[in-house]
């Protein structure tokens, strides 16, 4: 155990791209994460929507990387740290605390929800970042047709009323995944329901849907969702929540027990607890070759840190996607082995292969290179093959694709389930 | 709905098996189960040990028979009843109390956990009846695991001990799996933990295990256990649990962070607080045609029901098995209808059609009619078609499938997820 010693932490999409970089490299590599499971988090809306089992979006690190030679999985919570020291102060599952000594770290801890400090979004809102909110979002959906069907005076009260606030690619795909189940399944399972009282509302502040996508495409988003009964209400902001009801700006109130906040993102707060220098949402500030300004031994990548985009007018750094973790966790990784070899470090190059977003059944947008824009079926053909590449890399890709053909062939929800496993 | 009211409590497999017999009759039946999803009970034991996800053993109640026309599904609790009105007092899962009127009451509550008083089962025991103790099994077997890694001197204190307890199917299944998990898969998960370290004891009262089979069998499953590492202590008992430690009969003390305990049921104590005239492990007594004693228009079947048994020389009651709830809950449901007609009622004649149990990957013992007895690669295949066979009314069989097959070909268990969804 002489060689140094990398600490990557978060098993996120950039944890393991740059986790599988280092495969090979004279290092040992300690993999942490508070759970023992990687999560496919373009898929959460699925299992919100019972579209696929909580195991279809969940992979465990030690079979994607737990065999690789130099590499050690550490299942804890990062709690605090000495950086004088380099040494970081763990908890396991268990609630038993270890140190963790480290010559370089790597940051990649994600995000949390954002909720902007809106009153009644902490206590009421249903994010959509993790697997537990999806599996709760999705026992909660199907307990208030449940609780509508014994007593249909709930309707009136918001039981079927949903409003999904966020008009980015996860609204969009929550809001359109909502309508399908409710008009597809939820729509036979409940033959004594009028299934067509329940509503989808949309609530985006910007003036359009998924503004990053061109003009062609946000108006595409929008009509295939106002088709599929999708009330889409842009311009518009929440001003409080409660229980049974959502206060829009203007004083109009929505009877509605669910609040999907699909409305932002923050950095993992671990970032700031560390002491590490943060800018807007908490995002770590990084150089141009994405160390820590003022802690070259220390790398932060996707969500949480804020890497500058060369190309955006306003000085944003670069978006939370998926492409943008994975591309920054390699390149961390290239740098701390050049680094280790006494060479200088390079700046960071994104490399944008497009974004596309689904709307439900055989509806998507997408953007790729060279100005080609796809709608419609072509689109969710390409976001199909797509999401089947990536999870290319998992085990569960045949048990996603077995399930996606059959939703697909019989308009089926197999894991429309009320669960919680209660310790 | 002047037609009769028939209430059918419990989706196990009798409660099922009733609501689709009376598909077609002239009456309206009222499905209620406190989960909107069947659990298919007979596969609870891969769930614990990462084979299957959840989704693969639960089914949404309303996708099996909420389609069936005279039919409704409530999910609720039932909390009391007034038998004079013919009324059950329901709980919903928002806690709001109803009231449902009967006129025919088939009671196919099921089973749950029997410690028989045992100090500390109940508290630190885990059983493994429904779909929470499966999952709640499999997130603290890999926790251990996790716990070890991380400090390997709790494996001195018990942490890759496992006692199962019961030499029943159950406990057969449940040990044969745990070995097959550890030696197959964890091994290379874990590179750095001695995973040989950790035990599998399987502790029966009785001087064999699988008591119900021939000897033939019952020498088979021992063996195979034992060949794959699994420590069978038969003519045992356990008299106190503990934390950290199993006390057997004599005083012997196993350190031991987690007991599986499956060895005995009674029934679900819903058929007690109704006032049903009960017996033995709290079942209920019935006549010949499965109704109550002293309550004519009332029914009980499967393992909430004690059916008398005229082949068995000990006048117990028949087994608490899948097939004897299938059969007795479409014999209830068909004398409900002849009652109505003014007809009256048959006696329930039980067809034992064989029993059968898995010992891991490829064996299996299996007794079928005709004195015909199979072990190994022959009765594991017998157990893989009738499971397949059993499955093929519900609608996850393809995934199941898939995941099987998946296994047995990689030597995988894709779902080996530590996952609470917390509220």
């Amino acid at each position: 155990m002489d060689r140094p010693h990398v600490v990557i932490v978060g098993a996120g999409f950039g944890g393991l791209a740059a986790a599988k970089e280092l495969a090979g490299a004279p290092v040992d590599v300690t993999l942490v994460d508070k759970n023992n499971f990687h999560t496919f988090q373009p898929l959460l809306y699925q299992v919100a929507t019972s579209g696929l089992a909580s195991a279809d979006v969940a992979y465990p690190v030690r079979g994607i990387v737990g065999r690789q030679e130099n590499l050690e999985f550490r299942q804890a919570t990062v709690i605090g740290a000495d950086l004088e020291a380099g040494r970081l102060h763990l908890q396991g599952d268990g609630h038993e605390v270890a140190d963790l000594a480290y010559d370089h770290l790597v940051l990649a801890a994600g995000a949390t929800t954002n909720t902007f400090g809106i009153p009644g979004v902490e206590h009421h809102g249903f994010p959509l970042y993790n697997l537990a909110d999806a599996v709760r979002l999705r026992n909660h959906v199907l307990e208030r047709f449940e609780a509508a069907d014994a007593d249909p005076s709930l309707i009136d009260d918001g039981a079927l009323t949903f409003v999904v606030v966020g008009g980015g690619p996860t609204g969009v795909e929550v809001a359109g995944a909502l309508t399908e189940l409710f008009h597809m399944v939820l729509d036979r399972d409940f033959k004594h329901l009028d299934v067509g009282r329940a509503r989808v509302v949309l609530v985006e502040m910007l003036p359009d849907l998924l503004t990053p996508f061109a003009k062609v495409s946000r108006r595409h988003a929008r009509e295939a969702l106002e088709a599929r009964g999708v009330e889409v209400r842009t311009g518009a902001t929440v001003d409080r929540v409660r229980a049974t009801s959502v206060e829009l700006d203007g004083g109009e109130l929505v009877p509605c027990h669910t609040l999907v906040w699909a409305a932002g993102v923050q950095a993992n707060p671990v970032a700031a607890a560390l002491g590490l220098p943060t800018g807007r949402a908490g995002r770590v500030e990084v150089a141009a070759d994405l160390s820590v300004q003022g802690h070259p031994g220390i790398w932060a990548i996707g969500d949480v840190a804020a890497i500058a985009d060369p190309k955006a007018k306003d000085a944003r750094p670069l978006p939370q996607l998926a492409p943008v973790a994975i591309q920054s966790g390699r390149h961390a990784a290239r740098q701390v082995v050049r680094r280790l070899d006494g060479r200088g470090t390079e700046p960071f190059h994104y490399l944008d292969k497009g974004t596309m977003a689904t709307i439900g059944r055989s509806r998507a947008v997408a953007e790729l290179p060279l100005g080609i824009k796809l709608r419609g079926f072509p689109a969710w053909l390409a976001w199909l093959g797509l999401h089947l590449l990536l999870l290319a890399g998992f085990r569960n890709r045949l048990s996603v694709f077995v399930n996606w053909f059959w939703n697909w062939l019989t308009y089926d929800r197999g894991p429309r389930l009320i669960f919680r496993s209660r310790e």
